[in-house]
């Protein structure tokens, strides 16, 4: 999107099903996507959020699910997505240090959207996740304030940015410059052809575990390095899943529970300190906030028709994943520190990715 | 049911929604409970089948869910219907050491009714509870036959004795003979009238802690006792849920996780080796073991409708465990060991229940 | 404490076990408690501070667990407690709009404390827990500070009030003024005395439930009052628990999940929109932030001397909740709301607790 | 072992830590495995026993723990596992319809080494993994009597047989002749050399996603093949994982996650009818099944430092399925069927592997 050269235009191709239009969360439709990004000097940091659907969130709830591959880290709203099987407000990415003043910010802007919120309904939860980007970022400075958060959430949309962009800013990837990526699949099924997206903030990971398509790539680049150490890996991944399939939100936590099949073939072991969490839901069934008169009639797929969700969101997720390496842009950021963008390794290099 | 005299006969009227005809699981249309009871001597065992509906479950699933409050035991199924949120097979109680007999024989009785289970299709799930009997029973002779097992399926019906029965002959609860015991409520809603019963297996709990609405009867018996010194509590207690409420397998569960209110309402502080496990399903939707070539509607109710459930789960566990310690009628067993039943000790020492 | 009168002083004796000296959470040593209440007008909330142990949680971590009854809500730092087993930060509990303010400002506290976060070291998880008390205290304004925050962190001490306090100021509890509340128990083991304390935030349940020591003193209460219709049930309960009994975090989790049974006692169905955390650590090990050379020795007892501390802590649950309420002091909040406190009540229709 | 040609022979090497001495499961000192196999015409399945060490199990427990990736099936005794922690009986492994049996006879096994359970101790807590051979052999026969698992158990040693053995008899893996195959990995630690050992039992997948070290050679052959249709993925796959790291039950939960790591990079997908189920243990602590009079002290390994036990399951879970696959050998069974091997595929084709 937006010019940005992507892995399908390196030739690398993963897996078998065919991405939507913008190979991207966004192919399920309804879905927008903002950034705020800071990058200045030791400031290196963003907001990036997700909106589910364009209307009141909170009044239309969407049948939601989280699933924590490693639970290092700060998630917010986890515990009542998975009580509830909802989501009511958008998805939050921000720095590990800055939940709270993203937690606030979401918070007023869904109180501002619902004045019965705290008079004659409770209270609302706000769903945040984090990666901590402290080798290029001064987390300790917080930089975030909460109009950074409006900000982001105003101006989401259809398009987005990759790479070194908003909660993207700051952080690594494969001991390489991460941040956002995202990619999407469509699935085939009797009933109707359905979308499902990932959008993926990516943190974690050593150079030599890096694989493109199954190519150590990462072992080949350490090699040409030499110079330039592997950082050791403190990080984490944020998966976001948005899909058109009805489904539950069982069937939507198994679905989720696959990212990690697309997250291991780009070659990670999962360390100890990498929060990788999944986080999911689908626009196919609208929640009313208030209990109708009669019962509700959620449409779903059959278990037997889950394996083609299975897939896409594993090369989804893998693609995501590399689209978050191959879009990354240079940044000097806390103490000068820095580190390589895939792009400029394989061009330095000459190496061939598909 | 078949004039066994019960705790509301004795005036004990546990919480506020009224109970279903039976006042048992077998209030909930198609629910049905069969017994084989083997009491002789050393052996002291049976078993319990409860039957979801009378068709063919294999290939019309029920929502189904599990919670386990203690983790202590040899329960089977609970990893599938967690899994596909799904009931395939009757569920069976029976003692600890024959829980292998048991599925072996309940796995014939859905291959017998299913003949393309292991040609066209692939393999069924069963779902089996147990107590550990072998105060009363000896467990290491493993007395349950598959016949037994059959036998206890073909039998089930919609009225069904309490206590000294089936696979509650050999159990113990609050040191005194425990059983089978059940209850039922139903709830009102906007959009109809629901039940939702309870079938416990009780084997649970010391003499001192138990309670009966809220009296603390077991204090009372122990002091009168004195001579019968209380047992160590090494027990367990399984309680099927079945309600023909709509409910997704996520509501579902959050239900059951509220049989623990019931429950620690009778006095148990649940102990270290006892199983305390919860099945449970809902009538109101039939999944097709084949996937439809469109997708499913699948009716619930909306999560704010759901306290009423909440309230009968909880009122009709604790009536089911005091209906079991009230029926069970007195047994002499392994080595000669006994245990007086409630009944015979409030006649003894003119306890009031009510 | 301070002159309380308790459920004790009304000759309520819950369960079997002894308290500690305080017959609180602070009996467990090194475990302060910290208060910052706003009560005025409309501003009815607070912020209360648990401290488990007196060094640098962060650098001296605690084995811990926590326990999700009803995940309604907003519990923030579960996560990563679950993943790592360890508390890294004292355990907050405020109004439910503010955790993010909370959050932020117990960063800041941690920070201060360790000036490698963010360098040498990553990041740090914050423990916060809430209820909602929008009946009496704004929300919506949000009135916590990050300064409250730090006051309640710095004036924790060993004896502490109960009641119309820090976050239990605006809380609700069966219908009437509900907010902290404390007890603990004692445990004789072969291998010594060991102590169990839980403090309590209450703010949930409704009036007919509530049961004192088995007795049904809710519906009496009701029946007497007449003109003061229930409030719906929308509230919550954040319990935490605090032991020096030597456990492994499965072992802390087995003795958190028992809370139910206290909680259970008081009454509650445990509704759909409150939601019901325990949150626990032991203080028998300490966890070092930084790795040694050589493994760990983790002191734990064997299982099968688990039950005292299932006793305990459902015994001191129930008391804890019951403190809340008798301590409770009246309270008009926001649009002239208010609700009676139980001391009033018995007062008044003369209704004898013991 | 036993003079079978495996991966590394072929030059494969997946990874970069170095295998133990066998590169298999035995290698974890007190580890052994024993098959019985049974294969003739329609009978074409087995039993595999992994005996965690040569004491008596049941009186030294060992710390254990399972990780369902995927819960289809009828894994027994994973619920004591999660809730105690320890593993206090052989693992067995055999087809999906004699769980039944199989638990029967090792319930039998441990009853005559313990004269005490059902008389002055409780019960035994078996545990049993399965996977569904019935392309292969007649599942409906139930083939798989008492004594087979008691010579499985019997014929157990540190040098065992991989492929069409055991209960991988009938197996199938990626729409090729699957079964049993293990790795080994050594992990260099500050306080000593640790070693880790996966036994996977292999049945799932379909062609066209086979990855051998990162290379498409399920696409290559599948376009080879062309003659020989992909079966549709109904499979499982049992991955047993043992350990001389002093782990908790917690530490090790998260090494079991990560078998996904190195399962994700065989290529599959982890479909909806596949049992994916990781049982693991520890052999570094025992844990008495009599409470002694003092606490326990259980070594363990610091968090910080589980990162190569990390590395090491996800390398050891994709070379033992790799290896299931390449010392399987060819079969004809139920009604004449048959699958290609891997290693036949090969050569027909000159595919190179390394």
């Amino acid at each position: 999107m937006y010019n940005q050269k992507r892995m399908q235009d390196y030739g690398v191709k993963i897996g078998e099903l065919k991405p939507g239009q913008y190979n991207a969360i966004t192919d399920v439709k309804g879905v927008t996507v903002g950034h705020v990004t800071l990058s200045k000097g030791d400031m290196q940091t963003g907001v990036t959020a997700v909106l589910p659907h364009q209307g009141n969130i909170f009044r239309e709830k969407l049948i939601a699910s989280t699933h924590v591959i490693n639970g290092f880290g700060k998630t917010m709203g986890s515990i009542q997505m998975q009580e509830l099987g909802t989501l009511e407000t958008p998805i939050l990415l921000t720095n590990t240090l800055n939940v709270g003043t993203a937690s606030d910010a979401l918070i007023d802007h869904i109180l501002e959207q619902n004045p019965e919120i705290g008079r004659t309904t409770g209270t609302v939860n706000p769903v945040i996740g984090e990666c901590n980007d402290m080798f290029l970022n001064d987390i300790r400075a917080k930089f975030i304030r909460k109009d950074h958060v409006w900000e982001a959430l105003n101006n989401a949309s259809s398009e987005f940015q990759e790479g070194t962009v908003g909660a993207g800013t700051g952080m690594l990837c494969y001991s390489l410059k991460g941040g956002i990526g995202s990619a999407s699949r469509t699935m085939e099924l009797n009933h109707g052809t359905y979308t499902l997206g990932v959008l993926a903030l990516t943190n974690f990971g050593i150079l030599r575990d890096l694989r493109i398509n199954g190519n150590p790539i990462g072992l080949r680049l350490k090699d040409a390095l030499l110079e330039s150490g592997e950082l050791e890996d403190k990080g984490s991944v944020m998966m976001i899943v948005a899909t058109d399939l009805p489904v539950s939100e069982r069937q939507l936590n198994r679905i989720l529970k696959r990212t990690v099949t697309g997250l291991s073939r780009t070659g990670t072991i999962i360390t100890n300190g990498s929060g990788e969490i999944a986080i999911g839901f689908s626009t196919a069934n609208r929640i009313p906030h208030d209990k109708p008169r009669s019962c509700l009639s959620i449409k779903t797929i059959h278990d037997e028709d889950i394996d083609g969700a299975f897939r896409a969101v594993g090369e989804a997720t893998e693609e995501a994943v590399l689209n978050s390496l191959i879009t990354a842009t240079h940044v000097v950021g806390r103490d000068g520190n820095q580190r390589p963008t895939l792009k400029d390794l394989i061009e330095k290099f000459g190496v061939v990715l598909s």
